[in-house]
């Protein structure tokens, strides 16, 4: 297990015509929540995809809309990593707002579950994660 | 219960560098059908926004993703609607690739629900669903 | 020279949160008309990269926006594509809104030039425009 | 004039099938330069979009794409505002990439020149500058 979080603005490009953020966008903070996860683990996903040639594919998702993010928000990803037998991640995943005001908690908008496989970068078939992959995966865990 | 099917193609905007459509992006895909299948039963959401000033927003949704869309390829979106309540609607959609040979079925590329409330366009607030709508959800239900 | 029209419908996923289109999105429209104008002369992307191995990459664009787009707008883009020089074309294109009202004229919302390179599709370097698409340039065009 | 560079970092949904930036989503980049350069002047766009109720909208837009932009790239965004009228602001900007090694100069991939007008935030017709705006945008310049 790893936790992990990011920073993001909401942009113009971000929202639709009721005024807020566009539902479909949320899973691309969530998506740069998980690949700055595995940038802070110290991988590149284009260096992955030449070398040992994998990508990640999302499988599953399940995602609870619960308040909308409006433009110009400041908003916090969190990211929290479990290995999924040999060839998956599992993400709980977070998105909140951080309040202006000092000591404010931040509000919990929306909440997600991501299931990404591991599979090979030609062919999309699973590939097993790598083993400093998995290490990486294991290794912040408290026993 | 209702079901609809809306033919969707996939452009360039809709893939990434892997070379299939992004993961966000067929929730784009399911949003089209959904209106479509609004429109069918004669309602325009713009129109909606404004008498009786209503908009429909995604309280959470499930994916699957079986198999990767491809530049080019010519999909159908199908929309099964269920009223939820008295403020919602619960959709369980489909998004199969069509394939060219003569009486090939066609490939199941992802399965979605996704519930969807009823909200006041200006407060979010939860609404009940108009009655001219809750009638379309009901009337083609075979019984 | 040739002249094509393609018809795109102005969905949540277009708008941003001024209840317009978005200023980029009316990029995605122009290229969805520049692939199916190709799509008509009998050309498809994915079967082009493959071979002869060519993409077509944007090399300059200027657009004018006149009148916003708004959602459930049904929207008509031109594309009329000239060949410059030996490995470029050139299309002079419109974005109009269907005006309901029998026999209105449409309203242009946005004009386009956009300046499109054929290059390798591994080396992104500039390739002559394979002569079946040099031809299908050519041809329509009355002298 | 005002001069004001934003870092933005690459991620697959800003990618296409081509295995860059696709082509579109380089105007996002730029609305997001254009967006914290106001933010450094001390402007949120909600915040305007309320009192004195204005927003802005691009009137027109040239650019120019030189090098692609990868997955993984960190960009850096400049944003040079000039007043125009009183009415408008035309902003030159440039898209960068940051290379990674020391005293290496950034390479420019994109070019543009933005026309941004000031309008009514409910009738889209064209309003002043308010005059903080133009403070701002004057202030700046040597003389």
């Amino acid at each position: 297990m790893s936790s992990f979080s990011w920073p993001v603005r909401v942009y113009w490009e971000d929202t639709d015509g009721g005024g807020v953020v566009y539902y479909a966008n949320y899973l691309k903070f969530l998506e740069r929540a998980r690949t700055e996860w595995l940038r802070s683990c110290g991988f590149s996903q284009q260096a992955l995809a030449q070398d040992p040639g994998i990508i990640f594919a999302v499988v599953n998702l399940r995602i609870q809309y619960k308040r909308p993010a409006r433009l110009d928000d400041e908003l916090l990803v969190s990211c929290e990593a479990h290995s999924q037998g040999a060839a998956a991640i599992r993400f709980a995943q977070r998105i909140a707002r951080r309040v202006p005001a000092v000591s404010a908690p931040a509000q919990t908008l929306a909440e997600a579950e991501v299931k990404v496989a591991c599979v090979d970068a030609g062919t999309f078939r699973p590939k097993r994660l790598p083993s400093f992959l998995m290490n990486a995966l294991v290794a912040p865990e408290p026993h």
